[in-house]
């Protein structure tokens, strides 16, 4: 009996050290998700300075990781990575891979990385499929806002374990946020970097307090969600050879307001 | 030995009958490669009218499946599908993806879709990975031209199987093709619908063959490859979890001519 005390106590020591708050997961080995992405960006709810040209208001691929907590896509009020940076600003993907790459080489914080099409619209929808561990529980991604200076939306470390299950379906409202490294106002302000860098901030109707910003709108308490993501458990017999990858919604036209 | 002769010329009858030319492959259970596409569009390159402003020269995000010779994503001299359009004409991937998640549902003639992030310029690097299976061995993808009417790069119905074994690696060259469904000459043509509808062409240095066309280059014989993809086939010790997605490799600076 006091054997077995030791070893619990040694065992319940050595699993809380090096790992953080997803060390609680006991749930199944693995979990597949469908995650859909939706853009609510239309000229209805966000009129002001909305893009109709060159380009249109639309939405970069979506860029994801499946992690434990000792990894970090973007956090609030924190400095943005070269690659986020990279991302926020053009879409170009390749650095922010290399560091999901890279953190998942050397520290084993990354389970997968996954990315869905860019949408060519400001209210569209795309999809792709994620895996989570139960030792990388956590779900983050970023889509960058087009046109824009450096506005992404995106998730921070969502967890899909609740504590010995899988959450079966999760769904985000998301709003804008700018990754401080280019000082434009506007959606289609020319490049200005940020020196020294500012740290990830979220934009909101009343924050950057200045007219010029395209998202200043003074008689709203909130924004409007300017997108939303689901998150959706597939079944086992949804996995497999026959049903890839089944359960893609059919396009939800009463959101879809188009800008031609 | 009678019994034996029957059954394999039952088996063998059997296994020949509804499926096509992937028949054949008799390679392990999965294979999983690393893909990377290389964008070789330059200003060195395609002088003739490349786009440097609203937008620059880019391509879209990839958009990939792989499924047997019942499923074909876009063929050469074939109508191309709406999702296709879609995707040539705008880089809008719902469409393409419902009419692969349909195919996989009804003839299960689908193994998995993948998609990696967009390039935002015309020479840069892009990387996901993808899982063939013996009975769905084919691989086909399309990567939209930006800006253009309606042109793309991609490939169609490759096989990576080779009878036993699953191929180590592949590298294609890749050119453009017009989908035959927007009839501008030009990278940035305004939008002007081809009625009826036109088959999937390439486009070469002398076809069409007028001077307005972007890529009509009356002194060359063959146009360089735009872009090149390569395929190579992940070992068993760089899946799962303690290395997601290595081999990304290093952005190759020979090819990268930046243009501001």
């Amino acid at each position: 009996k006091v054997i077995w005390t030791v070893l619990v106590t040694i065992l319940g020591y050595a699993s809380s050290l090096p790992v953080g708050e997803d060390a609680l997961c006991t749930a199944e080995e693995l979990a597949k998700y469908r995650i859909i992405f939706t853009g609510k960006w239309s000229q209805t709810a966000f009129p002001k300075q909305y893009p109709l040209y060159r380009p249109p208001a639309q939405w970069s691929s979506l860029l994801g990781v499946t992690h434990s907590s000792d990894y970090s896509m973007w956090k609030k009020n924190e400095y943005a990575s070269n690659g986020v940076r990279d991302f926020a600003e053009k879409g170009e993907a390749w650095a922010l891979m290399k560091e999901i790459e890279e953190a998942g080489e050397k520290i084993q914080s990354v389970h997968g990385i996954f990315s869905a099409p860019a949408i060519s619209s400001g209210t569209g929808q795309t999809s792709t499929e994620l895996e989570v561990h139960p030792r990388h529980p956590l779900v983050s991604f970023v889509v960058r806002i087009v046109p824009s200076p450096d506005w992404f939306v995106g998730i921070d470390s969502l967890n899909l374990c609740e504590g010995d299950h899988w959450m079966d379906e999760v769904t985000v409202d998301l709003f804008p946020y700018d990754a401080g490294t280019d000082s434009g106002f506007t959606f289609s302000s020319p490049n200005f970097a940020t020196i020294p860098q500012d740290t990830v901030t979220e934009i909101t109707c009343s924050s950057p307090s200045h007219p010029a910003n395209s998202f200043y709108y003074p008689k709203l308490k909130i924004l409007p969600p300017i997108a939303q993501v689901t998150m959706v458990k597939l079944k086992k017999s949804q996995l497999g050879l026959s049903a890839p990858f089944i359960n893609l919604p059919a396009k939800n036209n009463e959101i879809i307001d188009t800008v031609s």
